[in-house]
């Protein structure tokens, strides 16, 4: 399913080369002040454009045709609208015989029988991630002063991530990246023990975004060389406070109010300018061909403000879940 | 919620301290040989009685009270209860007022008001692992011939598991470890674009198990700093074998025939025999304490069978979400 | 929540006087042959017109937006887009103060606290039934060869319908209505136990058409006066064909392969030429006032398409499910 | 599926003639008081014994196995089982072969190909209605002062009950009945518009009972008859109480402060003395045969307290759900 959330739920829809690609919101409620001009600044750091990302303009204008009234939400569903503009498909017939490495294409025509829409990766487009920037901008109005703030901490294994992107261009390859995301301001008590934790819904919809390939918390990998003396962390105070933070503010499943801290993996673009090996489907020889065209080298560039989304709609999650507990009856 | 999957639902319950810990399934198909018996060696590898793990001795018997006759599934919900037998809540009042670092007590205290079962971590104990252990067996039968296998890859960084665990106990410490899962024999198919991603279904259920911090599919997090050439992975024949095997098995949120693998890393036990501070909420004060009584050392050890159960869980939803695909209408 | 559907969902949005109302449909299998044209007939069933109906008129034309490539379904959520263009929102601030007797007005704003798009009903119109009847239309063409229809059965209690009719004409007021589905074709097995028989479901999604006030299957409330004897079906071959179908062809929860009966009763348009009395809730006074304009007399002509729409939905959902099970391991 | 809401959820399990019934309820919030002796009231309620039910002897002791301590819900799943006492399996291997008219019998051997337990009624049977009157005790703590009654209408079309159930008991045979829910106490906006109005869900619970046939609100399929003047409900103060209660308390699927109200059919039992035809599965011969043993005339008399559980389940998830709406964020 396309659809996430219990309380506050996204669905998404659209392919690359489609009409629209959009995103409904149910459960968001009613009294939430948002205007157009509120998706700007996100919508703009997903943008393509600065160095190592795809040169093609994409002219990101949202279209909120439903659940919004006089600026203000009004608790029925939201619909958001992101008109595909730049559609070019010409050479696309060619492209279905040759699935891309690394693309969706070979297990989309495989699961969907050969009835997906191959144009561009379609529904498994990484356009459809203007969808959840979206959501994303309404779950963090829902938030409040709760801050999700992500940053990209390395590029190719460097820290200093102008250089980590000259050794991509250099090789005239794609490279990958780390890319980390803090909150701060959470309550204590958000997630459920067990299968709702709050790092088994934030993975969840964390890995919905293309290209994720891991994802840990806290101090995460490292923890399992540490000792336990070490790694828990004291509480110090009735707010929860501790001394440290390698749990990375979740313990047994539940925030404790410090701050969340977590890191994922980006995957380097797959489409790259070097000669790469694949299956003609229909001749069934492997042949060799090169990704032509505007890719983006890095795309752990643009993911920031993905994963800020993904985080804030299963926060509003909780946190819409977290009011009915905390009400006495 | 303590339920996860669609098709194949599986809702755990029960105590560390109460009568029962238990599981129900959902949605299993009539017609699996189910017996006793078949629970007897997952069950025999969660047990604790090795080097590294705590010398308390359980009885895990299941009793299967419903969803099963004559010895095969009915298609009726199966419940499975085990009896907590060695249940000694002496002392309990007075941990109460003393949550353990790394340990649920605190935000359990907090996020249900004072009233959550507080004997040895009540809901929130790694006791309710047996419940996924046996709803993984379960779904290992619906599973048939594609095989779930997990190992230890690292213990307290070392890959020689005993050199791990001996630093240990030189130490007085616990410490963590890292488990590899792998899984053959999936068709292509299995997992949806975006949300209900392979990989977001699978970190999903694996979050669930109590101590992970990470998890990190296929190259997982040096695909940060690789090329796109040298991670793609050449698509080498019509069944979508590929020559490399970077994706673990899953691209675009939808395996790929190939192998799947994934690594996660588990914390340190949070209960190890060093000193320890933290906060005396009746008092106030910050005081230090140690664990007492039998406990494990390395909690990784104890988690490969656990881990497969999560793992198939996850993929007996799937499969049989992908039968309904594949028949044609 | 707005969704419905467990495998084939159904997810509704939109207002009135909104830019769009629309429906996403997530989960419909890839390869369903799907154009503009297969709408129209349906979406002709449900437009006004007729005696009793509004003069209104309403162009309803479908985009698909979404989820369809060359005529076909691709397997990705199909979304259907209806432009809104006949919106005279001219009165409706004076409308805000006086909530229609028998219309959600009231509940709206105490729900939404006074957020609601007031317009015309808002989310709450009638007007989102075009999308239902969409969905349905797709839910159509999964159920192939079985057959959804529904009548109408009596207007203001005459089975003559233009009789029923002159009598609301004549009092110059609205009039009640019974509805009949038939389903023919359906297999046995579909539904579940207790929570999901089919008659759960059917009627949670029926009781999602405005205006519905009962619901009743094969002999339905007459059963209440019958002896079991009379009652009762007797199974006369294999196939599960019963002599008599007072059980309206669900027994158990479980379809039994005879015809589902069920009728549902409507209650009249709450827009009646009537003077009616509501409260002012600015003033606080309780107020006469008629509804003047456009409307239907008798709502429940409009409704025989929709309903079969409702009941697709859900028979296709289950039909889905269905697959999964019967299909060997 | 045979679990049941979205934020208190109940999932039912087990066999007539299986170790155990029971119950698990997921989302309770912590705090709630709650005893064993609290079920007693409604368990005798449920019970046989009375004029016209059966003399079977039903032992129901619930054990309160998780999520309850110290007499209190902990906010962990609460699971209770009944054990089934009186499960004497001698003849049922005969009776596989022969379903019995009016119960699932048939179409459970066909949905399960033959697995399913299929003494006396396996998970079908009623005896499963003890586990929902659990669930509904709890779901009534949580309404608190909102009171859910119900009580018998009609038997076998005779208002004087008395009489309607003599007319079975001189016709050898067994009578269907009328039952009436209403509600009192509830605060405006429970429900969501379209597919989780208050209706669709009420009767999503109801029809989960057996032997229910029809569900209508207010006044029903009486509003099928009469003109919106009649109908509609006039408001007539600021906190929604209107002149007349056509509607049963719910408009545009919305509560709206006033009496719920609304009435089932049950059809006669039908276990009959009688003799009746059926379908050998076997020999493939329709043969007569007679029900021998202890049976209730008339399901409806045991009906009332089942029909506030199943109720009381779905107010209790929609006031918990209204209570995240209700808080200002």
């Amino acid at each position: 399913m396309n659809s996430f959330g219990r309380l506050f739920r996204v669905s998404i829809f659209g392919e690359s080369h489609g009409e629209y690609v959009g995103v409904v919101i149910d459960g968001c409620p009613a009294g939430i002040p948002l205007r157009v001009e509120d998706f700007s600044a996100d919508l703009e750091r997903r943008k393509a454009g600065a160095k190592g990302t795809t040169p093609r303009k994409e002219d990101d204008a949202p279209e909120i045709v439903s659940g919004v009234f006089n600026n203000t939400s009004t608790g029925a569903p939201i619909t958001i609208l992101f008109k595909n503009s730049n559609t070019r498909s010409a050479d696309y017939e060619k492209q279905r015989a040759v699935p891309r490495p690394g693309h969706a294409d070979f297990v989309a025509a495989k699961k969907f029988n050969g009835f997906q829409d191959y144009r561009g990766g379609g529904h498994f487009s990484g356009r459809l991630t203007v969808a959840l920037v979206a959501a994303g901008i309404v779950a963090k109005k829902i938030l409040g002063v709760i801050k999700v703030e992500s940053t990209i901490l390395e590029i190719g294994g460097e820290t200093d991530l102008d250089k980590g992107l000259q050794k991509a261009i250099d090789a005239k390859d794609s490279i990958g990246g780390i890319v980390e995301c803090r909150v701060n301001g959470l309550p204590i008590g958000l997630g459920e023990p067990f299968f709702d934790s709050a790092e088994s819904l934030i993975s969840h919809a964390v890995f919905a975004i293309p290209a994720v390939r891991g994802i840990e918390f806290g101090t995460g990998f490292a923890a399992a060389k540490m000792f336990g003396s070490k790694h828990n962390d004291a509480i110090e105070n009735a707010e929860g406070k501790t001394s440290t933070n390698h749990a990375g503010g979740i313990v047994g499943g539940i925030t404790n109010s410090n701050e969340i801290v977590f890191r994922i993996a980006i995957k380097p673009t797959s489409s790259t300018p070097q000669e790469q090996h694949t299956l003609n489907i229909e001749s069934g020889n492997v042949e060799s061909f090169s990704v032509k065209g505007r890719h983006d080298l890095c795309i752990a560039l643009r993911v920031p403000v993905v994963l800020e989304a993904a985080t804030a709609i299963v926060l509003a999650d909780l946190l819409l879940l977290n009011k009915k507990i905390s009400v006495s009856l």
